[in-house]
């Protein structure tokens, strides 16, 4: 996808010096857009647990070019290197794709004595390369979804609303739930996007806004408040999201107030679809109410808001400073509630059935 | 109710000159509590324009305060003391109970030539005493509500949600939804209240916490989205909101967002209750989607957000600049997801058999 006018990825090799990977620091995204550097083993583990990088697809491939980076660095040091790992894994001990990734890379390195940095290098770009197909297929399957609307509304504007971001900043390119818009939108189909804000990180507002807005796909931002009224009115025809992890049953774990979404979708007849990569089906679970741990991150993030004054970004005290907050980072959507699950595969009903069906064919 | 500690009204004639209505300036609580002086035609109109003061009741009780004070300057002169009270109308025109205030002062005025500024004085005194034990039957009659929750729990802690800021700072004592909350603090009930932020205005963070930390009401404040997730985890008892504007079938507009809120409490069995003055009920209208209108608010309000930075408040921008927002101020909760109307009357069901019963008797 485009910044400032041209095609990206999230994170890439220089093209002038192989030891060099880059990526965007999305931590004062949309305010300033500047290119971090990951040159070392110690620049990797800090972009990813100072979270310059987020997003768990890019999260995990990050940590697999680390790998490489501390090869580079530590590979003739077994023990040293080891060690190094394993620091490179603890930079965000809860990344499910962190592991995942160093995972594949460790399995790699391992099954030869001929690999070295230059396999390593090019391993890394496998994955990556893996992660930007795996989000077009599903933009892909997610396409049909949106024609389909589009030819009952006889070409007018389809309007999608969406919550936090699952676009292509959180991952190489595409994104999970944007891929589908992103495609519909180059093929020449009329969208537009309500944004909802996501309080309280504001991911929407920081990120999904500023992703549309380069690539010039039409999108209102709007407060989190605001979706139900919308769909009461007619003014959305489907709700796509993306999803932190999936029970083999359909519930859906994602960034909090996604619920409340899908409640009024259903209660408003509005399709309400997510979109994710097979890789965060969880295959043992089977409820997600009772099973899948809810995050509660820090008060901080309710009671203070990050934004630009005077050309600098500051945080200010939005609530009386001796107030509580409590802060819950996902809510869990029962598989009741959504109308179809979308992944790299195609498209199934939220029932372990219809799940099953589609992965083990 | 309580400011630092000592009991107050929202607006009050100073004991020292009766020429002198004083409130406080509600624009930068929580994080300044001053008293702002009326003591002109002018300045009442300055305090309702720019929102010193804000929520229906209060606003029609600073009209009916500024109408005695614009007799005080110009009641000897017919043609412009007319214009002056029509200013005084202007000033929030969408604001039926400043009309409904004015209307009160005006009718009393010319009821009898022997009305002077000692007699006007007194009769928006009376509005707001009447204002007040409104408030105050309105808690009577919810607390039985939390009384019976607070039972059926054998004494825990009752749980309840409330959306945007309808207490009494909105008022002049009590508060709407929050008064059957002071009752039952204050008869010893434990209580315990999640405050909805409610974006983008954040009464809730800047009001609703405010004057229930100023009561020593426990509370946690959570962002919009949170609500649904605590619902499904038995963390709310009851969800308790006031109205704009109630219509004779019990659908109910109140601040955007409150919808949600409602469709969380039907998808989780919990009760979901509207406290209001019967003075919000329109008898006019039967269908409150098809017929409230909605007002649309800068957007201004959803890519700035004001807070305290170096001890000043100031807004910093939370978007990227060129995107478009769009606010809508309200939105509607039919009746069928609401559980009870909590009036100064008594308690009845969301609809017109029960509204009208209540009323007529």
């Amino acid at each position: 996808m485009k910044i400032k006018g041209t095609h990206q990825e999230m994170i890439w090799v220089s093209p002038s010096n192989p030891m060099l990977v880059q990526t965007y620091d999305q931590r004062y995204f949309p305010h300033q857009i500047e290119i971090f550097d990951i040159a070392s083993h110690e620049e990797a583990v800090f972009a990813i647990k100072e979270m310059v990088v987020r997003g768990a697809p890019l999260i995990g491939i990050t940590g697999a070019f680390g790998y490489y980076l501390t090869y580079l660095e530590y590979g003739s040091q077994g023990k040293l290197f080891k060690q190094k790992v394993k620091e490179l894994r603890q930079a965000r001990p809860t990344a499910v794709n962190l592991d995942w990734a160093i995972d594949q890379m460790e399995k790699y390195h391992q099954s030869s004595s001929k690999i070295g940095a230059q396999q390593l290098l090019e391993k890394a770009i496998e994955l990556k390369n893996d992660d930007i197909e795996t989000c077009r297929q599903i933009g892909e399957n997610g396409l049909a979804l949106i024609e389909e609307i589009s030819k009952k509304k006889e070409g007018e504007t389809v309007n999608i609303l969406t919550h936090c971001n699952a676009g292509w900043l959180a991952c190489i390119d595409w994104g999970t739930a944007t891929s589908p818009i992103y495609q519909a939108h180059q093929k020449g189909i009329k969208v537009h996007v309500y944004v909802d804000e996501t309080r309280p990180r504001n991911q929407g507002a920081n990120l999904t806004a500023f992703e549309l807005g380069q690539e010039g796909v039409p999108h209102t931002l709007i407060v989190d408040n605001t979706g139900g009224h919308l769909m009461q009115h007619g003014m959305v025809d489907m709700v796509i999201v993306g999803t932190d992890r999936t029970t083999k049953t359909g519930d859906v774990a994602n960034k909090i107030g996604t619920y409340l979404k899908a409640l009024a979708a259903h209660d408003n007849g509005v399709p309400f679809y997510v979109a994710l990569p097979s890789s965060t089906i969880d295959w043992e679970m089977s409820d997600g109410l009772k099973e899948i741990p809810i995050e509660t991150r820090s008060e901080k993030e309710v009671k203070y808001m990050q934004g630009l004054y005077n050309k600098k970004m500051v945080e200010v005290l939005i609530a009386p400073n001796a107030t509580k907050a409590v802060n819950y980072g996902f809510d869990v959507t029962p598989a009741r509630l959504v109308t179809k699950l979308i992944t790299e595969k195609g498209v199934c009903d939220a029932n372990e059935e219809s799940i099953k069906a589609l992965f083990n064919d």
